[in-house]
């Protein structure tokens, strides 16, 4: 039987071994429901890197570039890390270069030993599972959380794909319970469920309120980004 | 206005400023609820130690020893990790030398910069509660983990500290949000809810249920097990 875990942070990945296992990293708010957003509206590709300096080198090679730090766009880029950003005829096929505090850090993580890297939000939740179904592997959900913290909305999330798997899959540790018994508790309400939590409390502050909802919408969209070489594409 | 946050193990403590902050250190399956069990049968001391070596060499000097690996007795020692064990005649003004695969290197881990580690369980959560509350200080709840990993008990007490914090405290970051969650709800059937977590299966494989009940539950004794140097002494 095939099992799922969950690592809470990226700080704890090394606690995993994920040689047999697909990586579905999730980062609610806000990156990778940018991610997904832009690949159902017809971005051809999107390149995660590290760091602010490899996103401006892909920017100067006509890329479109989104850099985000702290939940603000970085002076000098092209996109911010609203995924209302993402929803522009202008960027259908085009190739997106980003970095983002949290999110595009776990991705590369990731890649070096996982079977294939796939990134989630609850926008593809229902893509996400029916292809891990598919799948002989194991399932990590890797949450990017914030700078090495746990946070709520990437908990929820990797409790759901649980919730979703745990008929077919064994679940790990104490983290995938945790996780999937959070979600079981909050899933007719998530925006409520999370509205004290710290990122959201960083975002509104921001004002961002419209973006929350959105990024807590399920099964909006049928895509699977999957990471090839070092670029996400729609499977 | 004073703050609580949670540590959800020792591999996050990197990411926690605690200079003006009383750790709270957790290993509620078994070595904290020992630690609290024998202070409060009369034990004079327990110095927690991170390795085997270091038990023995106190073992050496006098010390009754208590060496734990992988929740079994290590060869050659005196006392084993149960609760049950720690209420004995023999022990009253004893000073016991322990080393436990994870609650006793959480506790070397915090004494390089709090201003106070304490020792706490459910056995003594309300004797926490009172004195946290008496103090000036912020709060940080290290929960020891297994090996690294989340694990669903310790995450639970601290849950329950920041539940019965929540109106003096200002609530840090999503880590003590979740916990506190949990613990609500789970408190009613704190054994039932603890019943599939990995550790308890661990325990259940070494015929352990009559440690598990009691470990869970509250208030059973009036003591503030506090570090003094190398030493936990009841305060």
């Amino acid at each position: 039987m095939k099992s799922i875990d969950v690592c809470l942070t990226p700080d704890l990945l090394h606690l995993h071994t994920i040689d047999n296992t697909i990586v579905v990293v999730t980062d609610i708010f806000r990156a990778t429901s940018c991610m997904v957003t832009g690949l159902a509206y017809g971005v051809g590709s999107i390149t995660p890197v590290a760091t602010v300096e490899e996103c401006f080198e892909l920017q100067q090679k006509g890329y479109i570039a989104a850099a985000e730090r702290n939940a603000m766009k970085v002076e000098g880029f092209d996109l911010d890390n609203s995924p209302f950003s993402y929803m522009d005829e202008d960027l259908v096929g085009a190739n997106i270069a980003m970095t983002t505090t949290n999110g595009t850090l776990s991705i590369t993580k990731a890649k070096t030993s996982a079977v294939k890297v796939l990134v989630g939000a609850f926008l593809n939740l229902g893509a996400i599972v029916n292809h891990l179904k598919s799948q002989p592997y194991d399932v990590l959900v890797l949450c990017a959380g914030w700078k090495g913290r746990v946070n709520l909305e990437d908990t929820l999330f990797a409790g759901a794909l649980v919730d979703a798997l745990k008929d077919e899959y064994i679940i790990g540790e104490d983290s995938a319970l945790m996780a999937m018994r959070a979600y079981q508790q909050a899933q007719n309400d998530l925006l409520g469920y999370v509205a004290n939590s710290s990122h959201v409390r960083r975002l509104q502050r921001l004002g961002i309120h419209k973006d929350i909802a959105y990024c807590l919408q399920r099964d909006l969209y049928d895509v699977v980004p999957v990471l090839r070489g070092s670029t996400l594409v729609n499977m």
